[in-house]
């Protein structure tokens, strides 16, 4: 199983490791020390010797920061995790705190009044050093130094080294060298003789490899130094390369352990070009002439090239499969069931490929109440037995080596009520419009987040989260730069894969999400039009449960839209799937 | 007549007035300098003797400016001008430039190279001119200077001083006592002494008066100095106030000429705030402890009272009466008949209620190829016949005392073509998406404009401009913050007025737009939800042609709309006109 269920939370050891740490700061004569949850990568995903927010507080979220002072010590979580925070942390002696409401340099300014503030400069950013320094000032600094949490982490895990594997062109549809001699042409036309990349899915991108040193998203933890005649310095543990692994990468790509990265970086002549906004402040601190460079891997990453986009296009009919055997098997009789178990039941679906190698996030399985709470995961305490005539919500998705999938399908265990009805027509309303959407060139997520919510607006309902994230070619299931949301500011481009997930959660009684991955397509003449237009291609062949649908609520083209929908998820997934599931998908996919 | 038809350039005079500026300039030891068609209000709509761009170039456009040099002379406008200007300007002496493609930053590197570049500070805000000089530096500096047009502009007209009319509580909702001790209080928590007004409608809003001294907006010219004990300081004109001014007035508010500013503004002490965007930078340079301080006026400006929304929905009947008796009078025959014939005559239907104290901008009033021209005034030049099977379009609004109105209304003189009643249709479902929008607390223009493009984006057809704009109450018919756009960021929020005005534009063939003002509601209750939700009221009640409408591209609530509305414009317009004018509009107002 690559999910697990227990609970990692241990409250009962916050105390003597805050009192360990309050030893420490007072020892390096700092009053307070900044904990993120996040690593030098910034990434969503952390490696267990990563794990400082967990191992001092208990919090197991993915995001999220703690500050200490010798008389209190706050631990700042999102909407998210407002309630999972109190199960998790000791609160006698950790204050949760609300972000966005409460605010670290308020908090700090309260409570601190003056003095100085230590941050490890390897997980804060240029630009939120800046910010952070700017609210605080005069009276409170900050101040680099080691990591204070490393130092009295007993039995800390070692860095993960896992191998680094060549991702095969067929599936990168552009060799490294290629990418690479595009990027030093950039770095040329900048005036830079290099760039730092520190984001792992970058270099991945950049590299053509794959890796396993953290769960669910298949990258190497690396930094690279890319130079401006195309040359790399690729700085890992040497340990996780192979003879294959050098033979890809070719001579023009040496690994330089991470003891020789601070060496490297100083030796470095000529403008190299930093991204303020995600690289560790400490890599500018060492270069002799930095200068600002947004990470340039990050767009065409974003934009997918043909190959791609196909192998994304196989992935989605594999796991649509499973999706389909599984969402069978569900009508095969619910007694007994648990959350676990039916989570368990589709890995093992999606493993029964032999083409996955990992899922892409921890599945979010949801019955009645647990549905409602959007970034639910299942564990032994939270686990539900699955009930009659309630509404079961599942998003996942797996890791192939041709895509990164997701998928959430929300679906009636037994007879649904008038309310869960309305609710997820006005949800499938909402999802078909943007399904449906033309626009053109310059539109962003932003633009287009409020289609998806009309619906359920016109009656008065909403969701709290964004309507849409980027995602992955066999990398992170939620990648930038674009996402549709209010914050999405970045244009829609062509190949650009989106994930459509409008949902409507009812607190303590049901939850409704329905999530396809969209493509977006090149811009296109439209008959009778003017302006080319994009729009978006669909990804996912999976049923939408149409018992849980008012077609009196579907406008005729929507209607239209849903069964033109099924009529190719029959096509595409009816040969792939047994001859039980076939008969289910026939009557699942049944126009309405 | 407010409106006039004259053609007012002369391109002759650019060649003579430009030389007589290149020699005040070398005279001066400038290399070049700036002409912006903005007055010291950064106004769309300037007095004659602040028309310094058109009396240089003769491009009389509402937005663009003019950088001249010893060896060439460049005329910048946006694409609403692009024929415009080449019409108006010599351009053997000036060169025309295309915002946004064209930098002024970038021209002037290109041609000047290095040297001074000299500006007027009253007509240039702070942030302008931070913006420009860091794209010249080092090579070209910034001179402030005295206004070399001025200096040699031969019979520049006066100030205008027209008188300042106290504008009665009844319309305005709350005494200006009332809205000066609140602002007040905003000064005392942001630790100010005072801030400095420049936009005459902000000033019109707090002091409630209105002035007459440029066309088509009620305000006055001045500036204000407002104190944090609620006192104002009133800069300008003696001459335009009277002693029922001084009475409304009252005690608090000073006048002072305004050649008393400079050492008002140097006397002042303690921190003044300033709006960096908008005010002068020579005001922030007059004084001893100046503050950023964005206009405090503009925001609850915007969001009128149930006074003001009573106000312009009582001028928007009125307003309303003569569109029907003007679109009746429309349909009983063209013959002979042009664009300035109907200007005229719809001006006459306003003029009918006595109540009419302007236009609020020159109509837009465009038959055929100038119905496809966004911004069309027409001219002496341009006037074309109304013809037989074409569009007409109208876009026009009045100046009330109790409120300013905008409404465009495309009609069809004949019969329509099946392209026509297409693109007709899809603007108008556009249109009426956004008239029956409900939505939350925080939206801004930027995440609802999409909702008024997708129908036309579904078949290949756009607009190239904006979706709505603000309008104030007896105000500029043009007003922020918020705006619907995908530039809108600010919040709609309760009490604002917004057009909502989609269009599509057939080039060398005819135009389409259909615009209705909104009121953002309060958010309210949905029934059967739980978040409330803003809505929007519409202010216009004007039939929509039906003659132009498909019904079957219409969805079913599309249509209901459509004939709820046209029935409550029988009801409400109907008693107030003629009885030729009843019986055309019951015809108009029947349902499709």
């Amino acid at each position: 199983m690559y999910q697990n269920f227990t609970t990692p939370s241990s409250p009962h050891t916050g105390a003597p490791r805050l009192k360990a740490l309050r030893a420490a700061l007072k020892a390096a004569g700092l009053d307070s020390f900044l904990i993120p949850r996040v690593d030098a990568h910034q990434g969503e995903n952390v490696a267990p010797c990563d794990e400082r927010l967990a191992w001092l507080t208990g919090f197991t979220g993915s995001d999220g920061h703690c500050a200490v002072l010798q008389d209190i010590a706050g631990v700042f979580v999102d909407g998210r995790y407002t309630l999972q925070v109190r199960q998790q942390i000791d609160t006698d002696v950790f204050t949760p705190q609300a972000i966005p409401d409460d605010k670290l340099s308020a908090w700090l300014i309260k409570h601190l009044k003056s003095g100085t503030v230590g941050y490890d400069p390897m997980l804060h950013s240029h630009d939120a050093v800046s910010t952070l320094e700017a609210a605080l000032a005069p009276q409170i600094t900050l101040k680099q130094c080691a990591n204070m949490v490393d130092a009295v982490w007993q039995n800390r895990p070692a860095a993960p080294a896992a191998p680094i594997r060549p991702h095969p062109v067929e599936f990168a549809g552009k060799p490294s060298a290629e990418k690479r001699r595009e990027l030093a042409a950039k770095l040329v036309e900048a005036g830079l003789a290099a760039t730092i990349l520190t984001l792992p899915d970058s270099i991945a991108w950049l590299l053509n490899i794959r890796g396993s040193d953290i769960a669910h998203t298949p990258v190497p933890l690396a930094f690279a130094i890319v130079h401006d005649d195309a040359r790399v310095s690729l700085i890992t543990n040497p340990a996780k390369s192979s003879p294959a692994l050098a033979a890809h990468l070719g001579p023009d790509v040496t690994i330089i352990p991470p003891d020789g990265f601070a060496a490297t970086l100083q030796a470095l002549t000529g403008k190299v070009g930093v991204d303020r906004a995600t690289a560790p402040i400490w890599v500018s601190q060492q270069l002799n002439s930095p200068a600002w460079f947004a990470d340039p891997c990050i767009l065409p990453k974003a934009c997918k090239n043909e190959a791609e986009l196909n192998g994304s296009r196989q992935a989605h009919l594999r796991d649509g499969a499973a999706m389909c055997e599984f969402l069978a098997w569900l009508e095969t009789g619910i007694e007994g069931l648990t959350e676990i178990d039916v989570v368990k039941k589709l890995e093992g679906f999606r493993r029964t490929s032999n083409a996955l190698t990992d899922i892409s996030f921890d599945t979010i399985c949801g019955t009645g109440p647990n549905g409602a709470i959007v970034h639910y995961r299942v564990d032994e305490a939270s686990n539900r037995p699955i009930e009659n005539n309630t509404l079961l919500l599942v998003d996942s998705g797996g890791q192939y080596m041709d895509g990164t999938t997701d998928i959430t399908r929300t679906v009636i265990i037994g007879t649904p009520d008038a309310e869960m009805t309305r609710a997820f027509t006005l949800v499938l309303k909402g999802m078909i419009a943007l399904s449906k959407l033309r626009f053109p060139a310059g539109i962003a997520g932003a633009h287009i987040d409020s289609l998806a919510r009309a619906p359920l607006w016109a009656a008065g309902l909403d969701y709290k989260h964004g309507t849409g994230h980027g995602v992955g070619a066999y990398l992170s299931v939620h990648e930038g730069p674009a996402r549709i949301s209010r914050a999405g500011e970045v244009a829609l481009q062509t190949g650009m894969i989106l994930s459509n997930e409008p949902g409507y959660y009812r607190e303590g009684e049901w939850g409704i999400r329905i999530e396809n991955l969209l493509i977006v397509t090149p811009p296109k003449p439209v008959e009778g039009g003017e302006a080319p237009m994009h729009s978006f291609e669909t990804l996912n062949f999976v049923p939408i449960d149409t018992r849980l649908i008012d077609p009196a609520l579907l406008a005729k083209p929507e209607r239209q839209w849903l069964n033109d929908y099924h009529a190719e998820v029959l096509q595409k997934i009816g040969p792939l799937v047994e001859s039980a599931t076939f008969a289910w998908l026939k009557t699942a996919c049944a126009p309405v």
